[in-house]
């Protein structure tokens, strides 16, 4: 199935809007490029939603926050709204401030989202409106394991339940689901946690995903989780003795440039549940 | 004659002042760099031409424009008008906002530029202040190809009497012209555009060989535009069969950190209309 | 020496604030993460000291500074040091303009810093107030050499007896120290100044290791200036000749991943006066 969804991210080249942070910012654009969308980041409130306007898919991201940046994540959330442009949260390190807490609280509260991608801690900040989690790039013991999958996806369909959103919650094992159904993920190695950003790219790529497949915000999730991570598995297979994380970095993004449907149908493990 | 060119910047070592996107900052300082100029990025209006004014060249570029960098645009490009420092101007996805235009207009009212360096589409809202094209990394459909490339050559003639700057007009063809001359340029490969942030990189570059080459901003433009188009020649030649866009956008830049002034004679491939 | 310093920072896993600019905040995310630290990035007042409270170590740095993020340095060096969380300072490029110099007066009147990197002209300002200086990657003719060795060593302990801090002054030869004791330290390889960004990354790599070392702040110091250089030294001899500056910043970072203790301890080249 998801061959198809992939296909159709490269036949259709959709213009994904990114207001996210500077850190990775570089990394999100060139692996929109890699899968065939279009990257374009915008975010003052001057000019976001006119951007959003003409744009298949928005992908609104909560690192580096500034408060001169959340008029701009409000006004192209809902116009993408009204638009019916497929809307990615990333609420990154939610947990860390009542800043983010609160700009969080604020796009729940105005914006209707297709799909929330993040960690479990910054899943239940999102579920809970309570802090939590060590940050960005952290963590660790917070992880989904085989003991606590079940619960883990009830948790998510839950939470899809009352946000309305498709809920991807990332990590060891990776949990994409509706209300009704979680596809439960094991594509993507360790080591991804070692290069910044996999995170941002990953939410940036559904958005393409979802852009190009309207209406199936479910699998266009799934299908994105399952590229990332099999790109994750094809680029440590790469990697030299002499290679660290940098070159690991370069390599996810290549695998997604190479990424044919086949190798993502044949590559995604994944169950539902 | 572009041998001289390149030389003069290997020799020069000019600083160049960058108000860039906060996307692709770090290629456009790592290109500088490779091509032998220092870079400095600096954008708050409190220390902007201060900045400018220790600087041998200045790179204006409208990508993630800010409400606050405004200001620090207008400045440094009135500052480095009044000491003869050459202004390049990059009017990033300009015709996606009404800011975006707005901006432009100011900058074309208060600056001289020496060059304005962008898309076929940008360029069309450079002329005549209208909105268009797709943003950033996005067109394909808008190229100067072979059947348009007369219409296009006397578009940037007219273009250039009317703003007094040299204009760089890149896409399958790159057209570098000022009200008499047309530079019309054959180097270069379509994968660069899957690398995010060629264009601005190639702006700054055209800033650094401005600077090295007082009073010559046509042929410094036009050496600049056969650089970087060379060097995504030799990058693409490099690329093994796992490689895609990352590693296309670092031996990009490792190509030009190992150009010579005689592989750029050699391979400079341009006729003048 | 150096080795269980670079053990304990593999082993804690420190939490990293940085407060940096946009251009290299990526490179020092991944080089934060290839030594073992965890990054986090937060510039805005409304959450910075918030931020800077979950973490180990702080990372204040100048570039691209803006009138915005004054008050999330200063809020966050204050947070830092009410907690005993060590604070390393980067003053980039602060000769270049009176707005760095009052923001760099206000900083050191009111926050203690563990450690003050810089280069021989940043660290010029840091002492006199005065500017100077070509700015961020540039200089050249301004480097400690073994005829000013002596002196430079004496300017560094005077400026920490002044300043409370570590000054860690890089360049030709390094210079880290107190204000009794200097390490004269001869890693690193003069290319690494072709890459944008490794100051900046070794001052996060700075705060890391005085994180995972509390209480010795002289040779974590110290440790890390001589980690950086040797990854620039490892980095060096595994370029091919079609590599350049782009691959050597790959490299650097991924030799930091790979670094082992006894690596460092037996690379590291230094001398106490």
């Amino acid at each position: 199935m998801f061959s198809e969804l992939l296909a159709n991210v490269r036949a259709a080249g959709p213009l994904v809007h990114n207001i996210t942070n500077y850190v990775t910012a570089n990394d999100c654009a060139n692996l929109l490029l890699a899968c065939g969308a279009w990257p374009i980041m915008a975010d003052d409130a001057r000019e976001s939603a006119e951007v959003t306007a003409r744009c298949g898919g928005l992908h609104l991201n909560l690192g580096t926050l500034h408060e001169r940046t959340v008029p701009a994540l409000l006004a192209s959330g809902r116009e993408a709204n009204a638009r019916g442009i497929p809307v990615v949260l990333d609420p990154v390190g939610v947990g860390v401030s009542r800043f983010r807490r609160e700009t969080l609280a604020r796009l729940l509260g105005e914006v209707r989202f297709a799909v929330i991608r993040g960690n479990l801690s910054e899943m239940r900040t999102v579920a809970s409106g309570q802090g939590g989690g060590r940050g960005v790039d952290a963590g660790g013991s917070d992880q989904v394991t085989e003991g606590t999958l079940d619960e883990a996806a009830a948790f998510a369909k839950a939470l899809s339940a009352r946000t309305g959103a498709v809920i991807a919650m990332t990590g060891a094992i990776d949990i994409v689901a509706d209300s009704g159904t979680a596809f439960c993920i094991r594509n993507g190695h360790p080591m991804m946690r070692r290069v910044t950003g996999t995170g941002c790219q990953l939410s940036a790529l559904t958005a393409a995903f979802a852009a190009a497949n309207p209406g199936r915000a479910l699998e266009a999730a799934a299908a994105a989780v399952c590229a990332m991570g099999l790109c994750g598995e094809i680029a440590h297979r790469l990697l030299t003795p002499e290679e660290g994380n940098a070159a690991y970095r370069g390599h996810i993004i290549d695998a997604m440039y190479r990424l044919t449907p086949e190798q993502l149908e044949e590559g995604a493990r994944y169950e539902m549940r």
